[in-house]
C-alpha cells in the first residue's frame, strides 16, 4: 500500500488543499479561513456563547479566544451579556460582521457548487456515505475500546 | 446548505477524527502521529534529505526541525553526511527507528483495512475518484487564476 493510495493520505491532502484555498479567498478580504468559520458559526439572531464556538469548530480554547479577540478589534463581533444567564456573555455579529459573514457563506457555496457540478448525484452520495461512514467507524471503535 | 452537508465540513471532520485516532495509537508507543509519519517518509535504505521531508508531509520547516530534533534525542533517527553531496545530510533510521516504523506502518494498514472492509470495491473507487477529483479541481483552479 503506497501512502498516496491510503484513505488517510487522500483525506489529509484534500483537507490541506481546501484549507489553503479558503485561506487564499479569505486573504482577499484581509481575513483568514478561521475568521470566516467563526462568522459562519455565530447565530445571526440570538448570538452564540463563546464557550460553544470552540467545540463546534474543533478548536482549542486558547486559539479560539485569540481569534475572538482579533475579531473584536476588527469590529466583526461584539460581546453582550447573556439575557438568560447574567454571568456569561454571548458573541454577536456587528453589522460589519454580518456583511462579512455573507462573503464567507458565498465562498463555501461557490466551492461546494463546483464540486457538486463536477460529479454525478450518485458519485456524491457514495462519497458522503463513505466519508461519514469512516468518521462513524472511528468514533464507534473508540467507544468500543473504552468499554471495560 | 447546512454546514454538515458541505464537502469541506465532512472532509475536515473526518481528517480531525483520523488525526485524533492516530495520535491515540501513537501515544500508546509514547509517540505522536507526526513522529509516525516522519518514520514512514524516511527511505529505510538510502535515507532521506531532511529538506525533502517537510514538503513531502506538508509541514513547515520549523515544525519539521523540532520533530527531527526530538526523534534524534529518542534515537529513532540519525544524521549522516550525504555521500553524493558533502555539504548536506541525510536522515537515516536507527535499528530502533526501523522497528518503530513497522508499528507505524501497521497502524496505517489496520485503519485502511478496516475502511476497505466496510465498503464495496465500487464505493471505494468512487470515493477515491471524488476526493482526488476535488484535490485536482482546487489545484487546477489555482493554476487557472494565476494565468495572466
Amino acid at each position: 500500500m503506497k501512502p498516496e493510495e491510503t484513505v488517510d493520505f487522500q483525506i489529509k491532502r484534500t483537507w490541506q488543499s481546501i484549507a489553503k484555498m479558503y485561506n487564499e479567498v479569505a486573504a482577499g478580504y484581509g481575513a483568514t479561513m478561521a475568521t470566516g468559520f467563526v462568522l459562519l458559526n455565530i447565530d445571526s439572531e440570538k448570538g452564540t456563547p463563546s464557550t460553544a464556538l470552540g467545540p463546534k469548530m474543533g478548536m482549542e480554547a486558547t486559539s479560539m479566544s485569540r481569534i475572538l479577540k482579533s475579531m473584536e478589534e476588527k469590529e466583526l463581533i461584539e460581546r453582550r451579556p447573556n439575557p438568560s444567564d447574567g454571568r456569561s456573555v454571548l458573541i454577536h455579529l456587528t453589522p460589519f460582521g454580518r456583511e462579512k459573514r455573507k462573503d464567507a457563506k458565498q465562498a463555501v457555496i461557490n466551492f461546494n457548487t463546483s464540486v457538486i457540478q463536477r460529479f454525478s448525484q450518485n458519485e456524491m452520495s457514495t462519497f458522503f456515505k463513505v466519508i461519514e461512514g469512516i468518521n462513524t467507524m472511528i468514533i464507534d471503535h473508540k467507544l468500543e475500546s473504552e468499554k471495560v
